[in-house]
């Protein structure tokens, strides 16, 4: 059996390291081919889990009790903070030692980190970070949600050959749907970036392009990938997050208005949720950072254990399907 | 009483000319000082206005019966087209015989007609496509919304100043709110563009600055107005409107999914509708097009009559506040 060995950041995220101790053990009770390695303050984790009942083999502890913060300079914490959890986890996998890191930590360290330290696949440009969003259909990848503050046309190029083979992966489907976001279908529309990149795109037969998609056609499901540069994927990933909390929102209020319609909410309401299901983001898992020689996962910062294990089984797939080296193959 | 004279594009929008007479003959009865001239099918319309009963002093007809489609290249239109509804309308703001035109037709169209024909104030640099997009506290306005393709700082500071002058007369509120969509809180964020638009904003106290705004604070209602270039503007607007379209079907559906949910469902139905009211385009009129001699209204191509009135509507307000004496105030 082969068995994916994956690095964990135990002190990233809001609610750590409570729900990620609890996120790695519903993670090996779900898979019996993972090991992971958690890094973090080694006693404090240590007493953690002598306290539970699980296959101690499986999971083992590094002492990184550094830990990164959000405000803190993404770059400069990197190098500076040996220590860390992001930095010594990630040097675990640069090392060969783990498949994949995930962390719930600071996005800017993450990225940086990845770039530096896991490094770059010979040939990528520009790593990507990846979002599943829900849509009408099930769910798509968009990249880059923020990776990149500015990208040239090949970056956006190499974005689309990625996020084709991971979601292809990921969702099991052959040749997916690849789209370019714009503001309008004919091929000169937007500005030079975009519309060299459909040109690009265009001509590469190797990807399933179907075309530019406008904004309104985002969340319909009209394609499995939709690419953009980090700056315009990263306010469509984050409106898309508020907007759904605003409406779902203006629905609850809506829906316990009245008497009347504070019964009927009672009525709807088991069935509004299961359907409501696909939007929430802790079925899916985390944003991967596709690009780098290894596997990098940014799950949310407020992500509960149930979404932190989801990440964490997404290395899994990652791995099984050997992502990394269909990439490779693609970007020749 | 000062008459505000509104020049209408009859010809424009999915139901023309229909639900703009409707609309037309809505406005007029709900406002007592507007004077409406139609361009389109004189026959046509004459006919059509003659089974209804109105005020006839308060609306004329203007030969004009072509019209520009979708599908037409927008500047080549615009000139070739001498006799469409567009065209004529918009010389007749030019020329000073209307206050402002409304038009659901071709949005490309409108732009490049509002520019070319109707002409730019003295010392705007670009036109911007305002619209008005509802919140969880009320509604703002996102500007550019797609007018230009690509922008530098200089444009984004005035959409900033038009669009500040516009919701304060709009909205009735003093010192509006100015945000920058950005892809994250801090000054140095995002790329260049917003990086330096930053800046002038921040240097401007004309401007009631309140910083970036990120992806998920848009729809929260933390400002009034939120700037951006207009690709990323049109990006942003158009998939607020798919998004929310698609969650409102999922709410549906999940309502509607088993039987007990489906009475439920009726039970809250009113109170429902009423709560998500603000969602509803109709309810504001279009989207301004600011910057011009004169003020050009985009109404959706959709509009149903309600719709189409409230953009007349708007046109009053607009002119009764000197929004654009105003905006030249403002750019000195």
């Amino acid at each position: 059996m082969d068995l994916t060995r994956i690095a964990i950041d135990a002190n990233g995220g809001d609610n750590a390291p409570e729900i990620v101790v609890d996120g790695c053990l519903k993670a090996i009770e779900e898979a019996s081919d993972i090991e992971l390695i958690l890094f973090g303050d080694q006693e404090d984790l240590e007493r953690r889990l002598s306290e539970r009942t699980f296959d101690k083999k499986r999971i083992s502890i590094i002492d990184a009790k550094e830990k990164i913060d959000n405000n803190e300079a993404p770059v400069l914490a990197i190098r500076r903070k040996k220590n860390s959890s992001i930095v010594k986890g990630m040097q675990y996998v640069k090392e060969g030692h783990a498949h994949a890191f995930v962390s719930a930590g600071s996005t800017g360290a993450v990225l940086a980190g990845g770039t530096l330290i896991v490094g770059r696949i010979k040939g990528v440009e520009r790593p990507a970070l990846g979002s599943l969003i829900p849509t009408a259909k099930g769910m798509m990848l968009l990249m880059d949600c923020g990776a990149n503050a500015e990208n040239k046309p090949s970056h956006l190029h190499q974005f689309a050959k990625m996020g084709s083979v991971y979601i292809g992966a990921f969702l099991a489907i052959d040749n997916p749907k690849v789209g370019l976001v714009n503001v309008g279908a004919e091929e000169k529309k937007g500005n030079p970036l975009y519309q060299d990149t459909h040109q690009l795109l265009k001509g590469d037969t190797s990807i399933n392009f179907i075309g530019n998609v406008e904004g309104r056609d985002i969340s319909t499901g009209i394609a499995d990938v939709v690419v953009a540069d980090g700056f315009t994927g990263n306010i469509i990933l984050k409106h898309t997050e508020g907007l759904a909390s605003t409406l779902m929102g203006m629905v609850k209020e809506g829906m316990t208005s009245t008497l009347i319609s504070k019964i009927g909410a009672l009525m709807v309401k088991g069935a509004l949720k299961e359907n409501l299901k696909k939007l929430d983001y802790t079925e899916y898992g985390g944003a991967p950072l596709l690009g780098l020689e290894g596997l990098v996962v940014k799950a949310h910062g407020s992500s509960n254990a149930k979404a932190f294990k989801n990440a964490i089984l997404q290395c899994r797939t990652f791995s099984k399907e050997k992502v990394n080296d269909k990439i490779k193959q693609h970007l020749l």
